[in-house]
């Protein structure tokens, strides 16, 4: 029996581990869980699942549930959901926080000796240099939930690190892939989170449409592969059914394939190295495409990809600016702020203004990605 | 350094493995190998590559080359064939034999504790039962080299026994994929060795354009792999890129896809669990593919298919009877005595008059696989 603690569970990876764990109350148990704002979901998962340990992030919140379910514990704000992140029962910590609010309690979670299950991508894009280490020292599993390296997880099995040739990371091409760069300029919220393939958050759907996404997986990939940035290639994939390979030395592609189903990569990282049937899938099936087809992203029309690369191989701080200045921008599109090339100028003007430092401490991290924040609100 | 029996060195598979062993002459020795009938190829390659022990078709050839090359040791025949097979400096024998022939060679290097790098499927088709708990006995690993079967093995890699819910095994489906039934009844020899993807021999270039090759292979497959005969899928897939793949039980579904360069998977045996380097290759591109279809194969158009499964799950001595009767009838529409069509139909009687007898010896399957030669060489 593996012990979760799940951390953002109200959202759409959270709603699907429940739905994983659910299938497989023998080999799962959620013992501690933090949700956002979303009470009335998450008394819905409190009502299938017995969890003991609940953190939220309004104190109000917190002094209702307790009324309410005075046999259950619950917790508070960053303090909280470093406590069910770090509790002694949990044996593996699936963060599914939205952004750079999931890095700390990763960074305590695996000081604790937690295994970690990471689909919050922005730990790595911000703080790579400094998870990658403290995992090795603590000799945790960082297993990804990124249906992307999932799939490059996946196909690594049985693989040396040295046969790796390239890493093929395959893209959807979000909501507005066939859209000319005039058409981008009008483009309306809606129309940015009706996402072809993939059933997700509103920020990540955003961020699919604009390619920043991707960018931040390239850097994620970086770290979790420890490969170089001229070692991954961003292929688009419009059909969304080879969800990322290797390129070994001897020119074998492996990948992954399937229906784009995000219960599967996080079952994945629960049961790795094993597999277990998902309830109620979809049985794939290659023979009901009509074809597959893949073609190089274009860079000019989305910029989103040749800046995560420009931050990524710049290093040091420049990802952790990078992301809070998509962070912020992605935000006030949704509330209808910005327009949507808005996002790219805005990130790339963060940038410009940004004196990259080598090796950033955690602190120096939070500063910069405050300053950032503050740089692009006074712009947007 | 690996040392290396070739059983079949002039052939197609044979001349691949030499450049495979010429780009890598600090981790490969070829120390033996057998020809048939082409002493030009043969001495082509010994300029090339100073093999100790060579093995010929012909008493007349072997007293010809002993006369030349008075410092190499020379074989004849069977009897030589096993000779360099079961040699004491050998580490591993590659069988690129075409056809029934291939068997008694790699028994008796089984026996001799030699890894097999097997690339003569009939071996498996007529005798899996034999050679499966053989090489069990003798603690040596048997390595596909049929690119499909190298496909579903890298595939495999870092996977366990019980969680493949299925093996996805493609083929292009051959000359006459886009062949009507009625266009079929009149097709040349010429257009049957016109093959799409993939430079072969004559043998398997006819059987790929009956798919009698995927039927074997599925038979090859079964015991490969250990899997039910309903356990694996035929995918036909026009492109040749996806080489094969496995559906797990949680609906992943890894597959190897690379340049259609049978290098590839020979390398791949002789360097398993490592990865090499391909000396030359084209560099796999998926972008410059317009896009990759997979289709379910028609078994009216092509009964082979639906044979083979038959004789497969018939068992015993059925496969073989499969087997002796499509190379005789292979062979017979190749020297223009029978119509394409009279392949399956051969195939079908000679499956029909015989009465299957249950775990056959060696002995049973020699006898079983002469009379069945005759009864179609009788009706072609």
């Amino acid at each position: 029996m593996k012990k979760l603690t799940v951390l953002g569970v109200t959202g759409s990876i959270g709603t699907q581990t429940v739905d994983v764990v659910l299938h497989h109350q023998d080999q799962f148990e959620i013992v501690a869980m933090s949700a956002g704002h979303n009470i009335n979901k998450l008394e819905e998962i409190m009502a299938k699942l017995p969890v003991e340990h609940i953190c939220v992030l309004e104190e109000k919140d917190q002094a209702y549930l307790e009324k309410k379910y005075p046999d259950r514990h619950f917790y508070c704000g960053q303090e909280g959901m470093i406590a069910i992140a770090t509790l002694k029962e949990a044996d593996i910590v699936l963060n599914a926080v939205v952004g750079f609010a999931g890095l700390l309690p990763t960074i305590q979670a695996i000081e604790s000796h937690k295994d970690i299950a990471i689909a919050n991508k922005e730990t790595l894009v911000v703080a790579g240099h400094i998870i990658m280490p403290l995992a090795k020292k603590n000799g945790i599993k960082l297993l990804p939930v990124d249906s992307e390296h999932s799939a490059i997880f996946q196909s690594l099995q049985g693989a040396h690190h040295d046969e790796i040739r390239k890493i093929l990371l395959t893209c959807s091409g979000g909501s507005f892939r066939d859209y000319s760069f005039e058409d981008l300029k009008d483009v309306t919220v809606a129309q940015a989170l009706n996402h072809p393939n993939w059933s997700m958050g509103a920020k990540i759907t955003i961020d699919s449409a604009t390619l920043f996404n991707k960018g931040l997986e390239v850097i994620e990939a970086h770290w979790l592969f420890d490969v170089d940035y001229d070692q991954i290639e961003v292929l688009i994939h419009p059909e969304s059914v080879l969800h990322s390979a290797i390129e070994y030395v001897d020119g074998a592609v492996i990948g992954q394939m399937g229906t784009p189903d995000m219960r599967l990569p996080i079952q994945y990282a629960l049961t790795y190295p094993d597999r277990l049937p998902i309830g109620d899938s979809h049985p794939f099936d290659l023979t009901a495409l009509a074809s597959l087809h893949f073609t190089k992203p274009d860079t000019i029309r989305f910029p989103a990809l040749k800046l995560a690369i420009q931050a990524g191989k710049t290093g040091g701080s420049m990802p952790c600016v990078l992301n809070a200045a998509n962070e912020v921008a992605n935000k006030a599109f949704r509330d209808g702020k910005i327009r949507f090339l808005d996002i790219y100028r805005l990130v790339e003007e963060a940038m410009k203004q940004h004196q990259p430092i080598e090796n950033p401490t955690l602190d120096e991290l939070l500063e910069i990605d405050q300053k950032t924040r503050t740089f692009v609100m006074q712009k947007v």
